[in-house]
């Protein structure tokens, strides 16, 4: 948990992993459409689509398919950008700054250099309440997050 | 209505005004605090304090009072910020990336430049769903914002 965390309920949840993989290897995953593709999803699912305009205001849209073919639009804007160390993003707007039907979660995704080539790795969701946050870790939270973290760390090996 | 805001339903209310005063002057007093207390809040109302740090990322608090000496916080975060042309806010968050209790709005303030020492001024405050917009109508949004537009356009005519 970081300072800010402390300050206020920030209804959280986290994946945290120290990887074998320098950091801007793991930003290229995050913020490369054709990488993102190969990753983000936990498979069977896929990513059908990903449009990403990697900068604060900017809009992504990823399209998760699952293995019936049916498609899952997620529009969200991200909040903050700064290269290879962070990326904040919201699906509270669907385009800077139209609000969304559903704000459920901000990402904080973080790339701490621990030197020799290694990196700290943490993908916080934050919720507005604590039932969103329940839920969401209800709906598989922990697994779906930690799958597609193996699969982020298998890809960004091979780069 | 901007092309953004065609996309989608944004919930919103507007406040728009050509005002006979350099967009400059406006954003200086939407950006300064010391200014910032002089206007924002419909007297017999005023602003206790307020906190602006006005960037992308940045915390503002600005803490209102009412005639009989009860404070009112108002934290928020600043999305986006075009000197001289455009703040955006939002009191989803009340530092970055902290979630509100009670995301309400997003703000919108753009300083239109029309030649000759004049501007198109417009507020704008986005909600996430149609019953925060008629909340926020019911309480008085025109005749609040409406006042406190006045008292910006008298305050920065003295700048």
């Amino acid at each position: 948990m970081n300072a800010v965390a402390q300050e206020a309920p920030s209804y959280e949840l986290v994946v945290e992993r120290e990887m074998n993989i320098p950091r801007d290897k793991l930003y290229r995953c995050w913020t490369e459409p054709e990488l993102l593709k190969e990753w983000f999803c936990p498979k069977p699912w896929t990513v059908a689509r990903a449009e990403l305009d990697v900068r604060a205001g900017g809009s992504s849209l990823i399209v998760m398919r699952n293995p019936e073919g049916e498609e899952f639009p997620n529009p969200g804007v991200y909040l903050e950008v700064v290269p290879n160390e962070r990326i904040v993003s919201t699906d509270a707007y669907t385009s800077a700054w139209v609000p969304s039907e559903r704000p459920f979660m901000t990402a904080i995704v973080t790339f701490e250099d621990l030197g020799g080539g290694k990196t700290r790795y943490t993908a916080r969701a934050r919720h507005w309440s604590e039932e969103h946050r329940t839920a969401h870790e209800a709906m598989g939270f922990h697994e779906g997050w930690g799958k597609a973290t193996d699969q982020l760390e298998e890809l960004a090996q091979t780069l």
